[in-house]
């Protein structure tokens, strides 16, 4: 029985500024997060990658949660990323964003580790599962391969929805690895698949995906949400492109930094291309040739 | 100016046992880290991977150094691993490390990231360094690309040294790449070069290293120790094998599992054997079948 509460659309993992002391700036996150819900996101994911959530300690975490909680962004709408290398912080953050009222968490790997069995990984989703002893648990399972080496294989899938039906519900996969995709939709009846490669977001919707948690909703959510909304208009393919344009074009400086900048230029507010370390934030040349690739510089070069 | 402080020799990544509920037991764990000590080791790492440090959330971390310490062991001779992919959670963690009197941190680069520049990590390094603001500072950088993916290049092991000469002051190179290590001990005159692979010892001596942090110290001290003392004799070349006979013995099973088994299996203790997920234990065959190969099963098969 699939809960009621299931997440489904379009998901902007979102970013997350910061202020001079690299702290999270909640007054810039929250507009952000609100103009985000109002031109084309169903939903968002609260520390995701894009949202440097690893670069934050867990009571960061959960403080920039309480704080757009208590903005009055609605917790229905919000998967949060819990997953950590150690099952006793994964369970902290998770018992924190279920105690807050958030839908569903996204849940990394373990990604320390490498070359680690579909055993352990199992007995890793379901330490936190039982610990976590919150009938509300919605789990999105975040395999991401390029960046955490280690990842969920289909099978593992399929064992851990078996295991936990109501619990185990979906993931986001970044594999980037359509192969992949389509084999867990094909192979895992009922199971809720996000795309988080753009690219990929009109065959998953083809094959009976659910929708996309991906980078470029942070700065164009209505493309993406009109390519979701029209994925059986005959223009469904010039609209994947314009997502695949914009992906194409942030990633040489890659995708944190370059997308606060683009934010920071529109609203002509340097402070939002601040990252935390190991990022460095994008100079103003590189500013201003991607505003350009993107057709949004104020004065066109080209 | 080197400070009198400066750790050398022989340190184990002491194995963090854990009970049934999987939570640090630090009864077995203070008896190992003084039967080490007593045994060959010059000191301890507190939570590298050997460790399965990031398998622990930051509280537990905290929570076990302070038993070891109240336990009695010697804050002088430990190393304490403190890096995670926050600056904020690893300044936490050293600060805390200071503060408790140990010796030295050492420093995973933020792991969860990949394709960083050396500038950026640069800034995370100089980052904790400032926020730690504390003159009693040693960083030990962490260079496992195996496991962490990322890691300290020599040009920027290089220009860290310059920067804090009297904080950035060694490294733990578990890259397993002899080139590697012989570029830092050419490039880098007085920094602190422990090899973290075990096959690497007499090399690393014979070219000015410090040292050894390896998994293996956790049970062979003795022998690791022998080799350090005895460098320069007929035999080093075999002692050397000695230790990497042991590392490759292990290496099928996993280091850490591998490790916890034997000590299980020399003490009658089968509670020792216990991991955390995503590590799964040893099976009472195989680790019949592992201590036959180092010749210490207690019905021998062979």
């Amino acid at each position: 029985m699939m809960s009621t509460s299931a997440l489904q659309g379009v998901f902007a993992p979102i970013l997350t500024p910061v202020d001079e002391n690299l702290a999270p700036d909640l007054r810039r996150m929250t507009d952000l997060a609100q103009e985000l819900l109002a031109n084309g996101c169903h939903g968002l994911v609260i520390f995701g990658t894009t949202s440097e959530a690893n670069s934050f300690s867990a009571e960061e975490r959960m403080a920039t949660l309480d704080a757009l909680l208590q903005a009055g962004l609605p917790g229905d709408k919000m998967m949060v990323g819990t997953g950590c290398p150690s099952i006793t912080e994964t369970v902290a953050l998770t018992r924190h964003a279920l105690a807050a009222g958030c839908a569903g968490v996204l849940m990394l790997p373990p990604y320390y580790y490498k070359a680690v069995s579909d055993e352990g990984l199992f007995r890793f989703v379901a330490q936190v599962i039982e610990r976590t002893g919150d009938p509300r648990l919605q789990i999105y399972l975040y395999h991401i391969p390029p960046v955490a080496h280690i990842g969920y294989s289909v099978s593992l899938i399929q064992r851990l929805h078996q295991a936990f039906p109501e619990v185990v519900v979906g993931i986001k996969d970044s594999s980037g690895d359509w192969e992949n995709q389509k084999a867990i939709l094909e192979r895992v009846p009922g199971f809720r698949v996000f795309t988080g490669s753009e690219g990929l977001l009109l065959n998953n919707l083809r094959h009976g995906g659910v929708g996309t948690i991906c980078a470029v909703a942070n700065v164009i959510p209505d493309k993406v949400r009109a390519l979701y909304d029209n994925w059986q208009a005959p223009d469904a393919d010039a609209r994947q492109e314009a997502l695949m344009y914009m992906r194409q074009a942030i990633a040489p400086y890659g995708a944190i930094p370059a997308l606060k900048a683009i934010i920071g230029y529109r609203r002509r507010d340097l402070g939002w291309k601040q990252v935390r370390p190991p990022f460095t934030p994008l100079s103003a040349a590189d500013t201003e040739v991607l505003m350009n690739v993107i057709g949004e510089a104020k004065v066109m070069t080209a």
